[in-house]
């Protein structure tokens, strides 16, 4: 039973299932957000090279992209941090600048900070609280046939960053002495460790009058979000290998690591990288095409229809996620 | 530096610091409180003992007994879990069971849950979602000179029932064909191990129309419970230790282990009881003194007083935490 089906299994019967965030509705014209992210030392970071500021940054950056994700604008945040005695009040510290840095950088209120004890090394949990307006919300389901299919950003250089940190780290384990040489990966590296929630997007969509047909945020790599977005949408996608925007620090990191890691992998199944996939109707077209930031790389299709990329020999590739396989067999 | 110091230096300019929720302010008649709980495998609960679906039930009453120890009423809740392989899926049922029912019996909605993997032991992620009227809302500041000091239900029991499970436990691994004897401690094995949020004690002090003071709920023991309270209210308090609700079945575990360990340090230091610590002015005695279920056991005294138990032999011992040092040097 994959990860997928056991969610569906236990969350069977709750009130929303499936989505970035919680829904809560209430009397009013605004629908409230909430969305908790729990991040774990040695699963969900590694502390030889993640500075306890980014970590703290981006602990609440990845919470708010959650709210982004359903075209929400974020209000509070609260912070609850477990550790052991080795963190001293200064890295505690650190930790907290971090995390009062993004929340005001997204005016998101600091409303509660719980600090306790853990054993198992860092424990971190980020509670972003949010609202959209009724007629504005965006799920995972909702795209329709033609709809066109749009991620922000580029993809996969959240991933060549960690690739980049892994190498270095390695390197060091083997010889201490060795000074890791991080010049020139600054692009890649600022992903992996300071990702910054595309509320930016959110706002020219209002702007431009946009309402997504639906979406996602891009947190286990493209594949994985197309898959979950097409599942609750209850249809298939084409999307288009040469419209993936991929930066050219993610091409460079691939062809230094190995000739066989091509880019589009990264982009496919790196994860981390934050940034938004939503669908819109064909009639916004002209609404989205020059937009910033916004990328048109594909198009929703009919019911049972697969979910592939084209490539530009014009193969079809059936896309599978293969980011999360915690909890398979 | 301790944890209170700490919490203190790191969430300073935050909106709303040291309660038992975070409060939000919106537009309304009402205020949305909302509490993130993070328990974390060997640090906030042992696996030998603690059965699945009562995890679920703990995890859910202790968010929510945050919610009513600020006078408000729960209405959602969202749970994320992250798990290793050696969970099973009937295992994650279980925990999901417990999760459901506690929700249930607090008509709580579960509107968010979520499943994600861990190397270091389960992590439970509850957060809690409620309101309270904006002028019912119990702070921890707030108790004046003179009011009285109550309590609910009884304390020590929920540390007496953890006391007998640890010695079973040690006596089982001495001895695997061991057969654990739970017979007869039925009560203080049960409010460790399914505590009860006292939302009850909500409704009745609406029903009677009185609105605490101040409130706090006692999750790491009164000694601690009344030191916040006096502290966020600079106020100093006696109690009397012949009030303290201490359950007879806390004093026969108690009198089992060591003829040193007395029933009022359980009450003081224990930990894990779940039950409200609040005030109320002198003017509304009369509507609780008869209250089922609440106790007076002192009352609040002038600012700069210490915080002191009155002993039966009428000596006075000033209290000090001593449930949480966590983060003690």
């Amino acid at each position: 039973m994959g990860k997928v089906a056991l969610v569906e299994r236990l969350t069977d019967g709750t009130a929303c299932q499936g989505d970035d965030c919680a829904v809560i509705d209430g009397t009013g014209n605004r629908l409230t957000l909430i969305n908790t992210q729990t991040l774990v030392e040695g699963v969900n970071f590694d502390m030889t090279y993640t500075p306890l500021k980014h970590l703290g940054y981006k602990a609440v950056a990845v919470a708010i992209s959650n709210i982004a994700a359903m075209n929400g604008t974020p209000h509070q945040v609260l912070v609850s941090v477990a550790v052991s005695n080795r963190y001293s009040v200064e890295a505690l510290d650190e930790l907290y600048a971090g995390i009062r840095l993004c929340c005001e950088r997204y005016h998101a209120d600091l409303v509660g900070g719980e600090t306790g004890t853990s054993r198992a090394g860092m424990v971190l949990t980020v509670t972003a609280v949010g609202d959209v307006e009724r007629d504005c919300v965006a799920y995972r389901h909702g795209a329709s046939h033609n709809d066109l299919i749009c991620c922000t950003g580029d993809l996969g250089s959240a991933y060549a960053g960690l690739l980049v940190l892994e190498r270095e780290k390695v390197t060091y384990q083997a010889n201490p002495d060795f000074q890791p040489d991080l010049d020139g990966y600054d692009y890649v590296l600022e992903r992996f460790l300071k990702p910054e929630p595309r509320l930016d997007i959110v706002k020219k969509l209002a702007t431009a009058a946009v309402v997504p047909t639906s979406m996602i945020d891009v947190s286990r790599g493209l594949a994985d979000a197309l898959l979950h977005l097409c599942r609750a949408s209850h249809c298939g996608c084409e999307v288009y290998e040469e419209h993936l925007p991929i930066d050219y620090q993610t091409s460079r990191v691939c062809s230094e690591m190995s000739k066989n890691m091509l880019p589009v992998s990264c982009a496919l199944n790196g994860g981390e990288d934050y940034e938004l996939l939503f669908t819109v109707n064909q009639k916004d077209y002209d609404k989205i095409k020059d937009m910033e930031g916004v990328h048109i790389i594909g198009y929703a299709t009919e019911e049972h229809m697969p979910t592939v990329m084209v490539t530009p020999q014009n193969t079809t590739i059936t896309l599978r996620a293969q980011a999360f396989q915690g909890l398979e067999e």
